[in-house]
């Protein structure tokens, strides 16, 4: 049975601060609790409310009435987890990684965490402003792909000014992405959903691409994990009919 | 001031059957309404809380606290017009046209409209089980693009059973789409979230394509609007480079 103290300590979880303060975050649902497990993630706490679909060793059995309790979703799942935060991997070795200059929205990030895996970019650097990678909202959309994309909160101007990958940004006014001459090394800078990228990071770049409009296209802008991940998808390509 | 019988035909209008009996739909905030004026949509309705920042002509000036008794989002805008239905195009003369089989998140589908309109596809057919595109959320979502982005609801079977066109799904398992030979006219089939393509409309493709993982990628799918948005992109600058 699940103890009062439990419960509040995993509905605390909701909050960054606790998350930080306490280096762990929650998973729910099957499928993203048996990538995290998969991935070698540690789980702290581990409860299913249907043993017979779910064959996790280790794992609590609990009522759905106390799932309700601990789930953060409004239909909950029969799998929850409690993950320490995974151990940090250096970056610095990946050939390219994304960055991401103020993305605010959870769906936004979860969907590009699961773009970034889907395209094999393994790291993100999240500049201050970005919603946490650990917000329950973004370990659901990611559907999984948490677990296999390692996301860095840095300053991101300093990162930049340290940088000795070529820097470019997702801008309205850039180099047409056909034409852009991808490089085997980079950095490729989102800025936020509603401003674009700011004006700070803008200084720092190398170069910016633009997604091509179509024909007769009036459109004023795309979805910040769209546009993430028609350049990603294109740097992929390029990349590996360059090998 | 707002009638109690404006307030409630209003309110009736989140729910689609309303919408349908009555042909007119809510769009919300000052940019996503200039633009259904601008492509001529027709209002029946057109409200304004801040008559100084918004100059439409016609405009009733309401209060605040009016404004939300009508608005369908937790922060409402500052602006809220009820359009006619738009008149229907034709949408056979249109080369490429996207199709959707059960696209059932509005987000989802409001994405896909925005992408759609920046890519220059002026035409989605939605099949049975596709969430409906004039639905609050999706037209919040779609960024002022449901103005100049045509969906029509249709039998997906029956039309693509008639269609004279290449009819292509994105799929797991298809060409790789750096080998797609995109033809001068297509439909594009785009299927469900959770399910991918259903098997009747499987059976009714000239072709399937697949977006190709990175290297080493364990991911196991992409977001339904990702993945629409990645091939229209290809589509869109492969028929650029024919021209």
């Amino acid at each position: 049975m699940l103890s009062q103290a439990k419960i509040r300590f995993i509905n605390q979880l909701s909050r960054k601060k606790i998350r930080y303060e306490e280096g762990c975050f929650i998973v729910e649902g099957n499928k993203g609790v048996k990538e995290g497990l998969e991935e070698g993630l540690t789980a702290r706490e581990l409860y299913v409310s249907d043993p017979s679909l779910i064959p996790f060793s280790g794992a609590e059995v609990i009522t759905e009435k106390e799932m309700k309790k601990i789930s953060q979703l409004t239909t909950p799942s029969d799998t929850l987890a409690v993950f320490d935060f995974p151990e940090i991997k250096d970056w610095q070795d990946a050939d390219w990684v994304l960055a991401l200059d103020e993305i605010q929205d959870p769906g936004n990030l979860g969907t590009i965490i699961r773009t970034a895996d889907w395209f094999g970019f393994k790291h993100i650097l999240c500049g201050q402003g970005t919603v946490d990678p650990f917000h329950p909202k973004v370990i659901q959309a990611t559907m999984g792909s948490y677990a296999r994309v390692q996301c860095h909160s840095i300053d991101l101007e300093a990162c930049l000014q340290q940088q000795e990958r070529t820097v470019v940004g997702a801008d309205l006014e850039g180099v047409p992405l056909k034409n852009y001459d991808v490089p085997s090394k980079g950095v490729l800078v989102i800025g936020n959903e509603g401003r674009g990228l700011s004006s700070s990071v803008e200084k720092l770049l190398d170069t910016k691409v633009t997604i091509e409009r179509g024909e007769g296209s009036k459109a004023e802008s795309l979805n910040a994990a769209i546009s993430t991940a028609v350049i990603l998808h294109t740097i992929s390509n390029r990349l590996s009919s360059q090998n």
